[in-house]
């Protein structure tokens, strides 16, 4: 990405090996993200551009001399951060904060929307996935799902320790707030109201789970949510937006005790957290850049399974060389999440 | 309180009963909140004047017809919010909120610094201890403070969910922190980091369980507290101060995917919480005004066994005609925490 809008394929040097701990990994899919959105919209023009993409799944090509959990030919999910994933704080579950992991689309990693990339730390970061191969297309969208966008949507639920029976309000209708409406469903959320005025997504998110959908913004909305709880508020909100307004949202339509849990990148960083927003209830907020590595290995026995089809959120697919015509769906709101080929 | 720093005693006609659930409590203890210092500090002068005191202990002399679980001469705790404690939101735990409740010293309500109390909603509110009469002295302090301080530390412990084991840093040395310490250690806390530096006040909290004191301030405070936690932070911050360098405290040494609990009642609105501050590192923010309601049957054996023992807090007593002796005392820092006899 050269700046907003502007998004070229190139063709650079293969990754290689540089530190005994790395592995070479040949995608099978990519995808592009909600987030990379963030500087489609922003970021100022450069002359060198910025290696972009973060969710990866692919065959291990090479490993280096460290590596010990992979091997070539596995086909591995590569979550959207890598990890050593023996710290305490990966021992902890929350891998996204490993001191001695990092991101993609630095200058030192590139990203991830690539024919090969080079992963630091294989051993902490792969996922095997066993038993399937390149060739499984049917499951791979809803594996490819594992190295973000659906275990972001289930951290959202998990940080907010949805119990049976309670209600969850979902604010977003894009391919996060999707998936928190089926991560909530699986943790056993009553009744949950989407928040979006999408009609082809929030289907989907009744699909999997949400029972009342609430398309008003603003006051209205916030009144409406009230309406369907008897004016009490819902015990969770999952915020996958991260703009102000639905912040703002959440603790309005939050009940008294709950939890707002956050996903959503905070396009913030001030907010509202005094006696008239979150303390005089006893809201809790939570939330982050999800450790999907902490959450992996339990999901993709469902997504075997059948239990989740968390790869309904791909609503079109581009090869590498169209790349740039996805991100202008994904801005145009033409396609909810676009799939990456080679 | 006719304004900052101006407290006086007046006589007033005694409170009856104005609805059938409502009870007249008469004063054995009360006691001055450091939550009655902020009016103390900043409140513009008036005319009328604002009734004040929200802890009691007291003995039930008259209760209204509809009133059937406390009778005449019954001891009984009163929280500083009176609840209905059967609503839903009542039920989840969070009394504070009850749609129905409301708090003293309003022109509904009269302030509990006083020789008699109306106490609305008797039955939802009032928790009798049993086999204790007033002439108990030795056991009186400890719970006077079920009615607010030390529940108020224990609520800030109880939504941090503190787990065995766990390094738990205290913000503040007054009478609530040092509770949060108490709370903590029965809690399991394994490490207890107390920041303050009154050395009479952090020597009760040793006493009672913290495993560190920092007099430290800003930076260095935080840097103290890292070095004490091999760099990592502290699993939970519980925060009784409420101003925002104690906030910006807690953020900056809280370990990634720790807790930050808040009881000191904030005297700020906006904040940080974006991803410089809380979600980078996925922080959980809770705490409020405490629910102590929930959690006065369960403390009352452990007061009475001598397994804890808060009552410790107070050291000055004052008659009710030297309560504004009582403010100025705490103001400038002479006692920790005033009782207040009749």
């Amino acid at each position: 990405m050269y700046g907003a809008g502007d998004v070229r394929v190139e063709t650079v040097a293969d990754p290689t090996i540089q530190q005994p701990t790395d592995a070479i990994v040949r995608t099978v899919l990519s995808c592009v993200c909600g987030s990379d959105l963030h500087p489609y919209h922003s970021m100022p023009a450069t002359e060198h551009g910025q290696s972009m993409g973060h969710e990866l799944l692919g065959v291990v090509e090479e490993i280096g001399s460290a590596v010990s959990t992979v091997k070539k030919g596995d086909l591995v999910i590569v979550p959207f951060a890598f990890s050593d994933n023996t710290c305490q704080i990966c021992t902890d579950g929350f891998q996204t904060a490993c001191p001695h992991g990092g991101f993609y689309g630095t200058p030192d990693t590139a990203g991830l929307q690539a024919e090969l990339a080079r992963v630091p730390l294989a051993d902490g970061s792969l996922v095997v996935v066993p038993g399937i191969t390149e060739n499984d297309s049917a499951l791979l969208p809803s594996l490819l799902t594992l190295s973000d966008v659906y275990l972001t949507g289930y951290h959202a639920a998990h940080m907010a320790r949805i119990q049976a029976g309670q209600t969850v309000t979902v604010i977003g209708d894009g391919a996060v707030g999707l998936s928190a409406v089926l991560a909530a469903k699986q943790l056993g959320a009553e009744r949950i109201i989407l928040m979006g005025r999408h009609t082809s997504r929030t289907d989907l998110g009744r699909q999997w789970g949400a029972t009342d959908v609430v398309a008003e913004r603003g006051e209205d909305g916030i009144n409406k949510v009230l309406d369907l709880t008897n004016g009490s508020g819902s015990h969770v909100v999952l915020e996958a937006v991260g703009l102000m307004p639905a912040y703002e949202q959440s603790f309005k339509v939050v009940r008294a005790g709950g939890v707002i849990s956050r996903v959503g990148v905070p396009q913030y960083e001030e907010a509202p957290i005094g006696f008239m927003s979150l303390f005089g209830k006893n809201i809790t907020l939570t939330g982050g850049p999800a450790p999907v590595r902490a959450y992996i290995e339990q999901a993709i026995p469902l997504v075997l399974d059948g239990t989740i089809d968390p790869g309904k959120v791909f609503d079109r697919t581009v090869s590498i060389d169209d790349v740039p015509a996805g991100y202008a769906a994904m801005d145009a709101r033409e396609a909810l999440k676009v799939l990456v080929t080679v």
